[in-house]
């Protein structure tokens, strides 16, 4: 009977993997938890799993092994916002939704267009290797551009474009036999401070909620969302005590009653300082379950979020009636996902991307260059310097050693000088000549900035001096180009700085196919080195 | 007819593949065949395939798929000198051999015994991943601690230590039932450049060769190698003309006449400077196929490589019963290795390294601790700085974000540096006090050089001003510790720098795990966000 309970309330939960085979191969294995662990759970009953990392091909296998280990149906999920590729090597990556939801102003119609093959192709890559549940789309407005954790993964900086366009990539990812998630419910776009760091405070009135962050959440259920992801923040006007994950006024009132939304309740990953610091894991499982979530996701500790839950159902504190609801809900939502077998390993691999999945790629990437309407002047030749800031160079999945940011500079005469968060400094300590340029080697520069906003990582040097530094290189005649990828923010601080004769450049994504698609505009073509990027 | 002819010289061919399913993912797109090209190679009879790259669980996949392309039996190969782990991540990556090497004078069983099972290692885990053939042992003695390109590659520094630790080595690996590789012969210890960007000459006698470089190869062959590599190298005293690689005076004289090896001959890599510069693509199999090798090792262009072949064999300037005999060899070889069939992918992955392998990993990480047999103190807490070079920051696989160099000394209080081949200069010019320490954050410094040679990198960083360095720190009085990671020769020379009350440990291995270890000999136990490494 309590055996027969603790089963049940196991399939609440969604606990952390890594999609790689073996543990010793786990990127964060504090989080990750060992095979053992996991295979432990899933036979006790666990009804979920989120993955990280490993390619592919890889992930593939990884799915297949946690079915195998599991009880009953598997919920499998990823946070592949940007396309399967941007977590799982060899699917593919796709540039930020924020670019598309540039476009939405000017070609609504395409924008949409883009926003469904976008989610179609993420539903559907999801689908080959195992996968059943994308969580995403990000339905947050992303008013603020300061934002460091939601930034350009939002699909809109207003309502309604966020809200067209992530309903369009429910359809297409939902329309591919995979769930969907929208998320942070309430709305997460206009806070500077990351939630996986502490607490941020969102002191709008629920009419402001009406009009700015709702729109979003309403159009993806309307679009049919299976599941609702919750924001760990604060919402004094809803609820002066608890964050939105814990409370009921936000789930049960705003989000169910006021929103009519049937679906899936998730919390987002309860293991974030904002919630385990503050509740611990079996008490956040508690309050999130009472408050109205279904599934817990990334609990600080999964045996004691069970023991949580079920003493709390046990004891009359929580209504057994809530168990039932939330364990139909997560059956119905597997249920509609059909019984068709996966293809085998090599069929669905061979298969993985698609020419039509290229084709967007491609036009996702040119997205950003074709709205840079004036023609960039060409790169000079070298000898000259090709300095590159990136957040960190250890494990960046876009800076491979024949990266095209690296290897075409250098076919030009670039020599590259890299600058990552933990550098000797490159900082001279004068605001008006910030670049100790005596560190860096001789000639004219070729700035390339990879910045953009980061979960756990701030701005990741997007507040550094640049607008200074680009005036010292102008200044000393130093500036050969410039090529930015990631913030539109940075981006658009920094180009009216370039003089017209200078070649500079902006692509909203980080990847490879990004550096050649930009690089070939500043008359850099493929280096001998590089090869074809064929997806 | 010559159809048939194209085909039976297609199987002496092994071209380069990785070990990714897709294309995009490949590292080296120059050399690394797209999968179209590698499946039409194949399938016109390409018989053998080196790989590199990828994950242990998708290579098992890879190999399987090479398989379905191929149209006979396939030799699949790989650069797994240090074990399978060190290419294919989530296999066992072992210490480099010269740490077994250097156990060797004290207690030579042990050194015996350890590289037997360092081959079984190899060998088994090779196996279960669908690899039928190790390129390795290096034979080669590494007389000349300059040489940047063999190094802590080769098992010994003279010529007993090598031939019997080789020798030890492929009856490990054969005896798991994959064939070894003897390499490069007839020696390549004794240079110092680089033959991947240049020719080496090496000036030696015929009676130096024999009391020097031949003896490990003798001892490989009498313990039953099944093929021995050739060298990029000049050899006047053998042939005036040409090098190794393209020499019937050192192939059929030396090496099947006079030392009486009777297994199959592979190129070392055509496609290098030192070979393809010089002779083209056709012209440098053509040479290597008449001069006495069997197999031809990723020919600059392999359709112009058969072409060139044909040609020779159908103009009569090769005898055809060449061919035959290479053929036959190949065939033997094959034979050799029974027809059993491979574990199922989940079946092989599971068990692909065992409580015994999980041993010797640590066993070997351990001998270079317990050779220095002085206790280390332990290095104080923080605040300070953990200064690190490493010779490149980007897909190095030694430092991933989450590694023990960068976790155990910031729970310390020591804050990482980083410097890599391309950061701003950390040099201020000044020999005596050659650290530009005003560009680094204050406090002492914890020093972490993970410095080996390195094919293409040549020193990599080995070469920079570390005893002077090293020195300046001490008189500023900010050493705080000292760790090395790769190379014996920079740590002797390091080693007698420190002052006893200054924690100072080396390792031969620059893995997460060698680091761990190391770490935990300076006092800095396992961080929380580290997890285990349990392979």
């Amino acid at each position: 009977m309590t055996s027969d309970l603790r089963r049940r309330v196991a399939q609440l939960l969604v606990v952390r993997g890594s999609g790689h085979w073996s543990d010793g191969q786990r990127r964060y294995p504090r989080w990750e938890l060992p095979n053992a662990e996991l295979q432990r759970l899933l036979e006790a009953g666990v009804g979920g799993v989120i993955l990280l990392g490993g390619s592919a091909a890889e992930l593939r296998l990884r799915t297949d092994q946690l079915r195998r280990w599991a009880d009953g149906p598997l919920l499998l999920c990823a946070d592949v916002e940007e396309g399967v590729g941007q977590r799982f090597e060899g699917a593919s990556w796709l540039v930020p939704p924020l670019a598309v939801g540039r476009l939405y102003g000017r070609d609504p119609q395409r924008a949409v267009d883009l926003a469904g093959r976008y989610g179609r192709c993420t539903g559907r890559q999801a689908r080959l290797l195992g996968l059943n549940w994308v969580l995403g789309p990000v339905c947050d407005v992303n008013n603020n551009p300061a934002n460091p954790v939601i930034n350009v993964r939002a699909w809109g900086e207003d309502p309604a474009t966020a809200g067209a366009l992530a309903a369009a990539f429910v359809q297409g990812c939902q329309g591919a036999g995979v769930l969907a998630c929208a998320k942070h419910f309430p709305g997460h776009g206009d806070t500077s401070t990351d939630s996986h760091l502490e607490l941020p405070l969102l002191p709008h009135s629920r009419a402001r909620l009406e009009a700015v962050e709702l729109p979003p959440f309403r159009a993806a259920i309307a679009a049919g969302v299976a599941a609702v992801m919750t924001a760990h923040l604060q919402l004094p006007a809803l609820d002066p005590e608890r964050p939105a994950t814990l409370s009921a006024a936000v789930l049960e009132g705003l989000l169910r009653r006021d929103l009519g939304f049937s679906g899936l309740v998730v919390t987002d990953a309860l293991v974030m300082e904002a919630i385990a610091g503050r509740y611990g894991a079996a008490e956040a499982a508690v309050l999130a379950f009472g408050a109205g979530a279904d599934l817990i996701l990334m609990p600080a500790d999964a045996d004691a979020a069970i023991d949580g839950l079920v003493a709390a159902l046990a004891s009359g504190r929580i209504a057994m009636a809530r168990l039932e609801e939330s364990l139909a809900r997560r059956e119905q939502a597997l249920a509609g996902l059909g019984d068709a077998p996966l293809e085998p390993v090599d069929v669905a691999l061979d298969g993985l991307v698609s020419a039509e999945e290229q084709a967007l790629s491609r036009e996702l990437l040119e997205l950003s260059l074709e709205q840079a309407q004036t023609p960039t002047p060409v790169l000079a030749a070298g000898p000259g310097v090709n300095l590159i800031r990136l957040d960190t160079a250890l494990n960046g999945p876009f800076l491979p050693a024949m990266a095209p940011a690296l290897l075409r500079p250098a076919a030009a005469g670039y020599g590259a000088c890299l600058i990552e968060g933990r550098s000797p400094s490159p900082w001279s300590g004068d605001p008006a000549a910030p670049l100790a340029l005596e560190r860096l080697p001789a000639g004219p520069v070729l700035l390339q900035l990879f910045v953009r906003g980061n979960p756990f990582r701030g701005s990741a040097g997007g507040d550094e001096p640049w607008p200074a530094a680009l005036a010292q290189l102008l200044a000393a005649d130093r500036l050969a180009g410039l090529a930015v990828y990631g913030s539109p923010y940075l981006w658009e601080r920094l180009r009216p700085l370039v003089p017209a004769g200078i070649p500079a450049a902006f692509s909203p994504g980080q990847m490879p196919q990004a550096q050649a698609v930009l690089l070939e505009r500043l008359g850099l073509a493929a280096a001998a080195l590089e090869g074809g990027f064929t997806d």
